[in-house]
């Protein structure tokens, strides 16, 4: 199963794709749509909407999973990125995918441990939940795969959770790609 | 010219369709895309892409404009919003149009005159500048042809603003049209 992650902006998306089978959690691809912020919201919204149906096409995952933070301290950027998720959200849903949700403080518990870990702890775990020999760069990328590493948690921790369901594979999953 | 003005939501984007000349500005149509609250966002959101879509490619508008109220009581409503408002946003853009932007106390002055009018003084404004017999309905496409009308009282008045470019016609659009 291929499970893409994506932090969404409107100036910088990043995706990650990881694929899971049933001994491991496998790195596939990340990087970062940019669209600079000198061009029109409308130019940068429809950048993220052709570079991620071409992500989409090109990788074909089976499962999504977006950051969903609503609310900045900044009005105008919350109301930029909320434009910039529903494309995203479009996108997926054009390619026949359903969304799971997770705010900033879901993925950073899932990968480090703690609701509020910097960037770069995320970035470092990523890299060593993923065995990656260099860290997964931008940051936007490597906060996308650490969606898709929660979205991978979250699915296994929902099967864990049902005894009868339970399959050795999960387990261990759960002990060798998650922290719980 | 056409003009499309739209008030995008997620549950009931209006749309309004005026046209242009330069003795009147002509009721062309309006409507409301209805996406169900029971469905999931993403549904809403897609049925919003195809829909306006269609519109944009019947009636091929030479402007357009929507109502951008960023902030609502409800975060969760201002969020689902902003997704809808990134949505149009994209549809106008992939149709090569350039888009103006009004707040709702920016259209109701320039159709009713008060910022803080009701959306049937709005509606009831709506049918006696564009000389209709009757109310133009759902409120969601009503409000939509005020988006339209006040991009065409503001157009207008950067035109009449400009002395040297001032033509009689906008002159007479000034006085029939639009209240300053």
């Amino acid at each position: 199963m291929i499970v893409l992650g994506i932090d969404p902006s409107s100036t910088a998306t990043g995706y990650g794709l990881v694929e899971l089978d049933s001994r491991s959690c496998r790195f596939l691809q990340c990087g970062c749509i940019r669209a600079p912020s000198n061009r029109t919201l409308a130019e940068r919204l429809a950048l993220i909407y052709e570079r991620l149906g071409e992500v989409v096409a090109t990788a074909a995952p089976h499962a999504a999973a977006i950051e969903t933070s609503f609310y900045g301290k900044d009005p105008d950027a919350a109301s930029k990125l909320g434009e910039a998720r529903g494309v995203v959200r479009l996108v997926l849903h054009q390619a026949g995918l359903e969304v799971a949700h997770y705010s900033p403080s879901e993925v950073k518990k899932a990968v480090v441990g703690r609701g509020q870990a910097r960037k770069e702890q995320v970035q470092f775990m990523v890299a060593k939940l993923l065995k990656l020999k260099e860290l997964p760069r931008p940051l936007d990328a490597s906060d996308a795969l650490a969606v898709a590493l929660c979205h991978v948690h979250q699915s296994a921790s929902q099967i864990a959770s049902a005894p009868a369901r339970r399959k050795p594979e999960v387990e261990a999953l759960l002990k060798r790609v998650v922290r719980r």
